[in-house]
């Protein structure tokens, strides 16, 4: 390993599979010097139509309550991820600078978001859970980390449980 | 990063990716005091069928130069391989003992073979390019890296050129 102080970009969501991604990228790949960015994607809030029979008052309601626990679920996923960081971060203690860890919440389709931030955070390398979306909508649509494997423009570490 | 020694299966074939792969991952994944495992799956050796019209001594010469072709190929592939371990392995100097180096070159279906020696020579990590069998080939079969992303019992890292 030549180059120090890697950015390491880890795709996290409310799933088990992510958790444990993120623990095997900071107990076997992560070192100290190292920067790891938590990705969080949010889903993208969904649309009513204006002319829905139960009006637009009760469709903007709704759709604000139904942001807002995303964004709730956003919360709790970056606390969780960034406890498991603070943990191998403290082990690490204080060479090169300990790790760093930074954070970047985005709202999209988790796939295209993930790739793209891949250029946009300049990471060397995108770490990820083998899942990211549940059974129906994953034959729909394929995997994300089929998808990020394909389309990203770096590595990709696909950690299974 | 708290373990040591990590034993790293690097998948090398002939492609060009494929040294890009391994070469991504001396500079940016493998430490001293790693293992890094080269494996190299040759083909299956063709067979011909005994009532073939140009006869059977025939078909076991050129089964024999077919085999033997291959295994010129493999020894280039593994000789690259090694040489660029090296080269890695001079610049860490001695620290944590260097970097280990084994070869392992096994025959049969590469996709099936891959996922097999993650478990038998006891992988943390395969490493692989994102390719590994030609457009035509690769449109049949689908490629060896979506296989082994799928399949293999450990965390898989695909470095695409």
């Amino acid at each position: 390993m030549e180059t120090e102080g890697r950015r390491i970009l880890v795709a996290v969501d409310e799933g088990d599979e992510s958790v444990h991604a993120l623990r095997w990228c900071l107990a076997n790949f992560a070192a100290p010097g190292d920067t790891v960015v938590l990705l969080y994607v949010r889903p993208p809030p969904p649309t009513y139509s204006l002319l829905d029979a139960s009006g637009y008052l009760f469709a903007e309601e709704a759709t604000a309550a139904i942001d807002g626990y995303s964004r709730e679920v956003a919360e709790s996923v970056v606390q969780k991820a960034r406890k498991l960081c603070a943990l191998y971060s403290r082990e690490y203690g204080r060479a090169n600078g300990g790790m760093k860890v930074e954070v970047k919440v985005s709202v999209g389709d988790a796939r295209s978001v993930i790739c793209e931030m891949v250029d946009e955070l300049g990471a060397d390398v995108l770490v990820m859970g083998s899942h990211g979306y549940g059974l129906f909508k994953r034959a729909l649509l394929g995997s994300v980390s089929d998808y990020c494997v394909r389309n990203a423009n770096r590595p990709v570490l696909i950690v299974k449980s």
